[in-house]
């Protein structure tokens, strides 16, 4: 496959704390985008395409790629980054980058961009891990829910999800209910290089979406009461959707993962309390797993149009943190987990009331189960005998 | 909303065991049919629809129905049931439909069609059965896997699957990326009665659908290669998806349910011994639980051009069978789980070859989650003082 560049001199210029944001917003502006880079000093971007641009092409790529430039950059500021913790120094053992022999080993087998298969090696870490999350969840006498998959498109809407991250959602549907629909379908489908042959019309209007997150549920099952005793502990764990176009890549970031969560609802001080305390409490069990890591403020990946005021909003109020671990390979960090609070923004939109009346708060505690796994592998390798010794001892309980 | 209602007469009268195969078809045949009724003499239909028909539509639906109706029925043959166990006389202590306690007592809430969320009781139930299936992989040595939900559409194209379950079918897609068309989905999208206000030509084109199994995953992971070591024992849990329209119905009836499995590859004595033990296994289980339920040989609910030779094909050879416990009630049973024997069909299509060359065999023995917990709570109530006390002894280490 060829590939054909272009690139394009933003008129504004990208301060280097919004770098990565633009680089991450490229990939959704155009399906003949397959790779977009945003220069260091940011004043280039270089967009890699499917094929030679024609004049139209190359202009409206030009203008959109200046709309979100310009949405993005003008009037931003440099958000105070806090760090509450920082180990990043703690001492690693493995410098190399796990996939290739995760993969060459059958360890890991890819189904699709951003879509993995997992064997014994990483399933087996990742139950050590949910063991961990759930004895915080235990610390807290959480109580255990199941949640769906799917989720109705009517309930992220009520949460303003269409207009905060409408680039990275899922939907889900099916064949209309039509039995000439369906038997051309089961005659004539085939499935090429670009997807299905069945024109779009085949499928049913959509409903339902995948869930972004496991905590969603919670609150809408709590909607339209006054929560019971005035407060709620609650865990999950769940599979999570987000489409990250070309930018999803390895092991880091999946289209599809798993995220477990312990969740908080009641009054504003028993969730900030709850955050903290769950924090604490991982910081010492961060600690005897070996992992290293940071926790610093952080916001979620907002959309063009919402970014640059919600991003200050949660960065200003400090509603989120991101726990990063080190890949050593890569000279980088990766989220694998965050503390969240969301004040009263569920209690408000979906009516979850305390009994006083006032609208509940709400706050999680959110780990990638995958992503985990990877960054602690990226820093100990493949082989469990280098491992520390609490993660080896737990994983072969016959060892002494 | 007013239903409207017409009746229709099967050019061919349908047996007395086709007359279920018939009337879940029913639901796939028009997008204006909310239910579908087969008599029980198999001599008349009755379609309730959401709109009073006009004569176009009353004779697409006469033709459609006559589609199917003979399509099942012509040339068929009553299967021989071969029942395995019968304990479906085994004591009860409960006659109540549970759906409408847990959702009063806010144990279940219903998010959608088929899709539920589930507390603390289900929860804690479904976990003890967890740990139950668990203990079976356990004594095969069954390695874990991990599995994403998501699974590509030209994996279920390469081994038939759109022509065998084209209607239950889920598909997954997301917004074109195409900056114009994310814009305007933010900022315009809504959800009303019959989904998003969203064209599907907004939608990207489909690639991925939504797993209807989880041992699939397990042979594209395996394909085209020599199986290490001639066998292997897997075992993964995982959500899977079956759109079953208007038959969807309770927590008997889900879009989207969580199976585990313990999948056996193989040679044909390995797969076939395997199975039968895990049967064993199983049934010593079962008495412990106190399940009142049986095993007998089964079919796949294919859809109606597949349905006759496929069906007879799997009664024929013994394929499957499943386990059906007693819904005191409704006076029926569920399918709670099922043991299959593929024979070589995946190692031949996927070419999973035995050291030999010749191509592997595969089975799985797999369990419902959701399902067996529903049939539990309808067989033994919601107070857990009532339950049998293997079950009941495990969810309270305390109690003596």
């Amino acid at each position: 496959m060829t590939d054909f560049q272009i690139e394009i001199v933003p008129e504004l210029t990208i301060p280097p704390f919004l770098v990565g944001e633009v680089k991450s917003k490229l990939a959704y502006l155009d399906e003949h985008i397959r790779q977009g880079e945003v220069a260091p000093a940011g004043d280039r971007i270089l967009l890699v395409l499917d094929l030679e641009p024609d004049p139209a092409l190359r202009s409206s790529l030009e203008s959109k790629v200046q709309r979100v430039v310009t949405a993005l950059v003008k009037g931003a500021f440099k958000p105070k980054v806090q760090v509450l913790e920082d180990c990043l120094d703690r001492p690693v053992t493995y410098g190399r980058d796990p996939l290739p022999e995760l993969l060459e080993r059958g360890e890991v087998s890819q189904e699709a961009n951003g879509v993995f298969a997992m064997g014994p090696l990483l399933s087996r870490l990742i139950n050590y891990f949910e063991g961990r999350f759930l004895g915080l969840a235990d610390s807290f006498a959480a109580r255990p829910y199941r949640f769906p998959t799917l989720i109705p498109a009517r309930y992220m809407d009520r949460v303003n999800y269409f207009s905060a991250f409408p680039h990275s959602l899922s939907f889900a549907t099916h064949l209309r209910t039509d039995l000439d629909v369906i038997d051309e379908f089961a005659s004539h489908a085939t499935c090429g290089e670009h997807g299905l042959s069945t024109p779009m019309e085949s499928f049913s209007q959509i409903e339902m979406m995948l869930s972004p997150a496991v905590c969603y549920h919670l609150y809408f099952a709590l909607a339209d009461k006054t929560l019971p005793g005035g407060q709620v502990v609650a865990t999950a764990v769940g599979n999570c959707f987000r489409f990250e176009s070309s930018n999803l890549a390895s092991l880091e970031r999946l289209w599809n993962f798993t995220m477990r969560e312990v969740i908080f609802v009641g009054a504003k001080d028993f969730v900030m309390q709850n955050r903290e305390t769950a924090r604490q409490r991982m910081k010492d069990t961060f600690q005897e797993i070996g992992l290293a890591y940071k926790v610093e403020s952080a916001n979620d990946p907002f959309f063009i149009g919402e970014f640059r005021k919600q991003a200050a909003f949660q960065s200003a109020f400090q509603l989120k943190y991101e726990i990063r671990a080190r890949l050593p390979f890569k000279d980088s960090t990766l989220a694998v987990g965050s503390y969240n609070y969301h004040q009263d923004f569920f209690g408000r939109r979906l009516n979850i009331s305390l009994p006083d009346g006032s609208p509940a708060h709400t706050g999680c505690v959110a780990f990638g189960l995958e992503r985990i796994a990877f960054a602690f592998l990226a820093q100990f390798g493949l082989d469990p005998q280098g491992w520390p010794a609490a993660v080896r001892q737990a994983m072969n309980p016959e060892e002494s």
